[in-house]
């Protein structure tokens, strides 16, 4: 599980059934302070209404996630379970 | 999952028997504006008629993948899930 | 499965109902001499009452980590499964 | 699932019991060129009758892999699935 | 699956319940002459009585090694499932 920012959305008519009313978000990992790691972005399925500029938790893992969406044909492995309040990093 | 551009095909009599009647496309992981990430290719099974040059989502995780496929013995992982229509990301 | 070291922890309230009473710790990969390796830090849920600082054995297995939870649903992937005492490494 | 050059095998007597009567193959990453990408060998199992200097496709996914043995406690996750006739990339 | 060296072994008390009993190894990956790639050391379960120094084939996958183990809520998924007698690679 990993932190990421939502960046944005993809719009796709001709897709798996499984994926209609799932919104398709743009997620890229970001560190402890919000800056970006690498250059990548991912395509995430949100489940707790995350807006852009959030910072989110993101699991990626095709058993859960089907599980988490109540289709097992779900062909997705990618998800945003939570939006991050607050990091705390004790000082030593 | 993934963004990724089809480039191609692959052939191949000498298989295993469920990927019989399944195209074998080759694709590769492209950025938001559509260039190439990397320069590693993937074989993946096309359930969308996805054409060549079309940016498409691909998710790669077997046990998904086979029950899309309604073969729980198809030995496969990666799957091209959606045709992308449009992306978009705000100005902020 | 790999050494990592616990070095904070996150807070959220908007996020999946499985998440709600387990610790979401922050996690670094180390290597055997307790040096972090890279600077990229994951998010792993608590089992073992490890504290920060601590260094520990981290699984990243969405299968295995539903079940130790309880929770099929439970949409995560990643756990400290020990707390380590000792390293031995004989010299040859 | 990715392209890979068979390279050779390996020979194990003290193993798991599952493995015995399957070929351990050295695989190594190829691009669509038949150049080795990166040099990491991996271990496979070959299922297709494939050849020292084939090009192959192999699939990484335990799940998938234990069910094409017939063994759902074979402890293996890498498989060979085809052998390769031919590749194409239309020129755009 | 890939080949790996054994180098040492972990000592842990504070850990889950399905991890006592078995060994927990140290070992890196190798290439075909048995040199280290990389500076990562991975945690492994032994299930093959391999020693120090021993050259192994190392899987990764939860659900496979949970089975072995014979516990489907085993939070592991690296194992070491054979001790490398030789490899063979003809010269071409």
């Amino acid at each position: 599980m990993f932190l990421a920012k939502v960046r944005g959305n993809v719009v796709s008519t001709q897709k798996n059934n499984y994926l209609h009313g799932h919104k398709l978000m743009i997620v890229r990992k970001v560190d402890l302070s919000g800056n970006f790691v690498g250059n990548t972005d991912e395509i995430a399925i949100d489940q707790v209404d995350a807006g852009i500029g959030d910072t989110v938790i993101v699991v990626k893992e095709g058993d859960a996630v089907q599980q988490v969406l109540g289709h097992r044909k779900a062909p997705v492995n990618t998800i945003i379970i939570a939006v991050v309040d607050d990091i705390d990093i004790p000082v030593k």
